[in-house]
C-alpha cells in the first residue's frame, strides 16, 4: 500500500476533533505537515501559515485535506489544485454553487482527485436505509433536525452572518442522509424560512420536497435552532410495503419496525478517510454537491418569516 | 433542409410577442399545434388543453418551446422528453437548480436536444463586446438593469411571491449577457437584497463578484425596479488595455470609447430560433444554467435589508 502524505489545512474545531486524530491513525495516510493561520501545532509536526509555503518548504505532499471556514475554501482548493495536490474538502465544499462547480471542473483540468465529503453520509445506518428504500421504495419521508444552537454553537455569531447559513449549517447534514438514502431526486418544491428579526440566517426551516417518483411520496423537512434540551437528529420513512423505518443519532442508528437493527458508534471520519485512500488509489474523484444545491434552492423559492430576535 | 414539426407549449405574453411570430417566419420550422390551458387559439392550429392530448393526436411533433411560468416547466420538460421530443426552454429554465439539472440528465438519458435560452445573449452587440474582452481582458465592469416595476410587469403579484424572482427577473437577463461577454468565471462574493416590507422577493439587488481572474477585476451588479422613467439596462466595462465599453439597450448596442460600433434592431427570438435548428442538425444540447445559478448564489449568501412597503 502506498503512504500517502497528507497535510491538513485549517486546523478549527472540525479538524482537531476528528480530521487530526483519525489521519493520524489510518495507516493509508502519513500526516506530515498542517497550515494554521493562528499557529496551532500538532505533534510538533512543521506548521504553517499559509499553503503556499508549506507546499514551498514540503514539495512532495501528495494530498491536503481543507477544514478553513467556506469562504476561502475556493481559493484553497484552486491553489492546492495548481500545485498538484490531490484535495479532500470539508463539508458544505464551498461557500457557493459556481465556486463549488469550478472546484470541480478545476480537478478535472489539473487530473487531480477531488473529494466532497458529507461526513453524515458515512454511517452503517445510512447504507442500510439506502439499501431497504431501493428495494422497497419510499411512500413518506420527514426530516426532523433539532437542536439548541446555543448548546451546538455558543456565542458564533458569524452562524448568523449573510453565508453563514444559519440553521442549514446542521440542516445540510441532514439533506446529504437524504440525497443518499432516497432512490428518487428530490426537488424543492415549497419551503418556509423564519428569520430572528435581528439576524441574517434562518433559525428555523420548514421544506416541502417533490421527486422524480411518479407516485408523489411525501417528502419534507424541518430544521430547527431552537429545541430545548437534547437534540432530535432523526429521519422517518415509510416504505411502499408499509415498513416503518427511523433514522437516528444522526444518522448513526436504523431502527426498523420498531425493532433496532443498526447501532454503531459513530465512526463517520474514520469511513471518510478510508474512502479517501481508496478513490486515491483509483484516481477517482467524488464531487456531490446536491445537498448544497437543495440549500440554494430553497433559499432562493423559500418563503422569508420573521420572528423573534435571538440573542445568546 | 430538414422542416421540423414544432409545438409552442403555454400562449403567455412572451409567447405571443416573440415565440408564434418568429417560429412562423421561420422555414426551419412547421408550427403545427399549440398547448394553451386557457385555450389560448393561434391562427386556427390545432390548441390542446394539455401537451399529453396533443401528443396523442399529433405523434409526427418533433420539437417544442416551453415558454409556461417556470414552476411547472420541469415536469412538462421531463413529459415532452419522455415522448421523444427536441426541447427549447424559455428562461429561466426551471423554478429550481436542482429541477435544470434533472431535465439536463433526462435529455440525456433519453437521447433528445435540449436548449435552455437566454434571450438577452442573442444580440449581435452582446458578442462583439465578448470578442473585444477576450482580446483586451477585463478590468472592470458594471451592471446597471434599472426599470419601472410598475410599468413592465403592471398588477403581476406573482412576481413578488416566493419563487417569484422578484427583480432577478429582469436582472438574470443581465447576468446571461455578463456571464456570455466574460473571458473569465465570476462567483457571488457578496450580495445585498432588499425588500419591500410587504413582499416576498427583492425590489433592489446590489451583487459584487470575485472571479477567476488573478488580477481580481471589479465587477458589480445593480438590479433596481425603483427606476422612474425610461428603463436603464446597460453594462460599462474598460479592458484591461484601458477602452472604455458601453453595452445598452439591453445589450442591443454597443459603444466603444464613446462611438457606437453596434446598432442593430434586437432579433433576439429570431437568433434563438436559428440556433435551434442548428443545435437540432447537429443533435447537440446547449444547456447554460450559470444565470440561474448566480441567483441562487446571491440569495444563498446574500445581506437582506428591508425597505418601504410596494403597492401598485
Amino acid at each position: 500500500m502506498t503512504r500517502r502524505k497528507i497535510a491538513i489545512i485549517g486546523l478549527g474545531k472540525i479538524a482537531q476533533d476528528q480530521h487530526l486524530p483519525v489521519v493520524d491513525k489510518n495507516p493509508a495516510f502519513e500526516l506530515v505537515a498542517v497550515t494554521s493561520q493562528r499557529g496551532i501545532t500538532h505533534r510538533g509536526l512543521p506548521t504553517f501559515k499559509t499553503p503556499a509555503e508549506m507546499y514551498k518548504a514540503i514539495p512532495d505532499i501528495d494530498a491536503v485535506a481543507i477544514c478553513t471556514p467556506p469562504d476561502v475554501r475556493h481559493a484553497i482548493a484552486i491553489e492546492a489544485l495548481d500545485a498538484g495536490k490531490d484535495v479532500l474538502l470539508e463539508k458544505p465544499t464551498a461557500a457557493t454553487l459556481a465556486e463549488a462547480a469550478d472546484i470541480e471542473a478545476h480537478a478535472q483540468r489539473r487530473g487531480r482527485v477531488i473529494f466532497a465529503t458529507w461526513h453524515s453520509q458515512y454511517n452503517p445506518a445510512v447504507e442500510e436505509a439506502r439499501s431497504i428504500l431501493a428495494g422497497a421504495g419510499v411512500k413518506s419521508l420527514k426530516i426532523s433536525w433539532r437542536e439548541d444552537v446555543r448548546k451546538w454553537h455558543p456565542g458564533q455569531d458569524w452562524v448568523w452572518e449573510p453565508g453563514g447559513f444559519g440553521v442549514f449549517d446542521p440542516g445540510i447534514n441532514a439533506l446529504s442522509i437524504f440525497v443518499r438514502i432516497l432512490p428518487v431526486t428530490p426537488f424543492v418544491k415549497s419551503a418556509e424560512l423564519t428569520y430572528p428579526a435581528n439576524r441574517q440566517t434562518p433559525i428555523g426551516v420548514q421544506i416541502v420536497f417533490s421527486s422524480t417518483d411518479p407516485d408523489g411520496p411525501a417528502l419534507a423537512a424541518d430544521f430547527d435552532w431552537r429545541e430545548q434540551g437534547d437534540e432530535k437528529w432523526h429521519i422517518e420513512m415509510e416504505t411502499k410495503s408499509g415498513h416503518k423505518l427511523r433514522l437516528f443519532r444522526g444518522g448513526a442508528s436504523l431502527s426498523v419496525d420498531g425493532n433496532v437493527t443498526v447501532e454503531q458508534p459513530s465512526e463517520e471520519y474514520e469511513r471518510i478517510y478510508e474512502r479517501f485512500a481508496e478513490l486515491l488509489d483509483n484516481r477517482q474523484s467524488d464531487f456531490d454537491i446536491t445537498p448544497l444545491r437543495l440549500v440554494g434552492d430553497a433559499m432562493m423559492i423559500g418563503k422569508r418569516l420573521t420572528t423573534d430576535a435571538f440573542d445568546w
